[in-house]
């Protein structure tokens, strides 16, 4: 048997901490069922073929085989799902013909990732994602209301301030086109590590991918432009006009960002920003991306990331358009604890322990205990008969606040937090709201 | 890329059913958390030595390795898990100074098995599990207060009355030891298969284990025996009597099992049954052990199981005691919707859709469902602003009831189903109780 130490990248919480993730996913999951996104889970494990699909997830995946007895049989074939876009496109296909599109789904699972572990980056993580995928075309709008949502949702969260940097592939896609990229997605995963590895280090890469200086220079003075408005757009032409890009080719892909900027803000005042950085590694995104950051904790990178794409999702020999976008919940989660954003009020659900005055009157104190929790209110009985003292001591341990004494003559509880010592019967006795339930407070 | 199909044994749901298992685990949850049992979520993984640490389970491990982008790296030395227990168990010696004991706990997590994949049984499930491990002794009320809270938390679902059976390894052993059972353990597991391979196979199995043809048909007559109650004392003595066991040996297990049986009895009348068959194939146990059956459809196996453990949790040297009970979450829920034991009112989170006149007026219809939600109504705004009834038959497809007209001289709201349409305000206007959220009802 192996000593027992954590495992890196696979992160657990102590109860008190687990109160803290469960509101934080409770939260989301609240504000993403109000805006009529139903929730589905998808089995962990994919084929991994369908895993492989996007290059540069490859190196990420945990394949599965099956342990036996004395032999292993093998490759299974399948591995552990790395997001849920890949799990939720293949989803809609097996289910298309029992979901109505425009189809709303949230799913908030654990995701697995091969990659080293870092402050902030994990193997084993919570996703929350929203995704909006339509049957024949996919509105503006909704690229708009994703981010909107996930604004509103964070923004009820015991966190700072966050910030959405939203940009657009067809503008980008159009810029580089201009410029005279060849290998688009490739420049895009390159520009993509900006933050990484600096301007230099992406305008290596672009050179060994034969990307001309002054396209590199070009791609660079892009990615340095952003606004927290559609202003913006004049930036972007001067820029395309200084590397003789015709105007009109940047048309669509200025008039899109700018209506998802100034759609995001009407929507969450000054949420978001025009970044023209944001590329995402990913080759499935075509439309709107987005990026989120919390402010004065931008060394985390990004809580919060997404996109649209065209033809991520196919049902019956045609692609269906879709845009969604997920909320890195363990890595919010980690900078809360490590950090003390938040703390809970307690880590166990009793707010009342039930005093045992000797073993043979447990009886009585369980028909308290089932009173008061017909009631709604979370409470247990002593584990022992020990003497009063002893099983306050343990209440306190515990971080129930109050002690409830069963009496010949009436019951009795008492806060043992001030030593308010009050006659109480279980039919209409509550504790303060607060106290009822572990309760999240920014710290 | 592989062609889209379901893959055996990893189940996944429709929303309209996902709301189902949803509410199965959030009723366990509430019943859980009201008896004072904190929440913990482990890690999917765990070292393989420690996952092969039982060898009966060692044959379902689905083992995992990075893959790379060229290569992979080979055996990762890590597993999933394939229950709560152990993870469990390793936890508390993980975390045992920053916990309270007694600690009780609930685990709600997805578990995987390589096993052949057949009705109520699958790859990949979700088990739900409470625990109690003490610091020195485990008072054996505990044992009785397991099962009952399982019980309560099944009581509230809609199935079928369930029924625990209950035995105690103690008397189970000494039974065996009095017939001269070399090894008591193989025998335990031999006999657990009893449902399974019928009288002939165990007896079979023993044979080729070196058990006396005597030992054998004592060893199953005592299977034989069960009672709603503690009259199975008798039966118990009477054949050890015959057997030449001597009555002392049997006593502990005697008092054990009629205290567990009356005890759960008491708590919740009728719920359990001695039952002398209940082996348990797990060599941990050692002490209550239980399998819960749901009446009429007995067929599906147990889904519910669990017992005592005295070394199974280890801190600092010494062994801690434990005893805890698993829902089989997923064998439950694919039962209630394979059989249409519930169903639930709709698939999605929306109570209303609010209809778009026309694009340029997106805008106020936005309006509207942020007053709604703000009062904490579901409701989402109509995809494109299509003929009207064009969007009343969008609503009906997703399942929505109501569907809001703003208008410029005040808004009005329809149901659907009724076509009764009414003027409505959005600060004051709410649909009935029953149509706020998704519901279940018995089938």
């Amino acid at each position: 048997m192996s000593r027992v130490v954590p495992v890196s990248g696979f992160p657990e919480w102590a109860p008190e901490e687990r109160v803290i993730e469960r509101h934080v996913i409770e939260t989301l999951r609240e504000v993403f069922a109000l805006h009529g996104f139903a929730e589905i889970e998808t089995r962990a494990i994919e084929p991994l073929d369908r895993l492989r699909g996007d290059s540069d997830a490859a190196k990420e995946i945990y394949a599965l085989r099956r342990v036996l007895a004395d032999a292993d049989d093998g490759d299974s074939g399948v591995g552990l799902h790395f997001d849920l876009t890949v799990p939720f496109a293949r989803y809609v296909e097996e289910f298309s013909g029992r979901i109505a599109f425009p189809f709303r789904r949230y799913q908030i699972q654990k995701v697995w990732r091969g990659e080293r572990p870092q402050e902030g980056r994990f193997r084993e993580f919570y996703q929350a994602d929203i995704d909006v995928v339509a049957r024949d075309t996919l509105p503006a709008h909704l690229e708009i209301e994703v981010a909107a949502v996930v604004a509103r949702a964070l923004g009820r969260l015991p966190i700072p301030p966050v910030r959405i940097h939203v940009n657009d592939r067809r503008l980008v896609e159009a810029f580089y086109g201009g410029v005279g990229v060849a290998d688009i997605p490739a420049a895009l995963r390159s520009v993509d590590k900006l933050s990484k590895i600096g301007r230099e280090g992406v305008a290596a890469e672009l050179r060994g991918a034969g990307v001309s200086d002054a396209a590199i220079e070009a791609c660079l003075d892009l990615a340095e432009l952003s606004a927290p408005d559609a202003s913006f757009a004049d930036d972007v032409r001067a820029l395309a006009l200084r590397n003789g890009i015709p105007e009109e080719a940047l048309a669509e892909g200025i008039a899109s960002l700018t209506a998802l900027v100034d759609g995001i803000n009407a929507a969450v005042p000054g949420v978001a920003r025009a970044d023209l950085r944001i590329a995402r590694g990913l080759d499935y995104y075509t439309g709107a991306v987005y990026e989120t950051f919390l402010e004065g904790h931008e060394d985390l990178g990004s809580i919060c990331s997404g996109g649209r794409y065209d033809s991520l999702v196919r049902v019956g020999g045609s692609t269906l358009p879709g845009v969604g976008i997920s909320v890195g919940v363990t890595r919010l989660v980690s900078r809360i604890l490590s950090v003390g954003l938040a703390t809970a009020t307690r880590g166990v659900p009793s707010a009342v322990l039930i005093a045992v005055a000797d073993e043979s009157s447990r009886t009585g104190s369980e028909v308290i205990a089932a009173a008061l929790r017909a009631r709604g209110i979370p409470c247990e009985v002593s584990p022992n008969a020990a003497k009063f003292g002893k099983q306050i001591q343990h209440a306190d341990r515990r971080g129930i606040p109050f002690v409830w004494f069963p009496g010949e003559s009436g019951d009795e509880v008492k806060d043992i937090r001030s030593g308010e010592q009050v006659s109480a019967d279980a039919a209409t006795w509550a504790p303060p709201t607060d106290d009822l339930w572990p309760r999240v407070e920014r710290g």
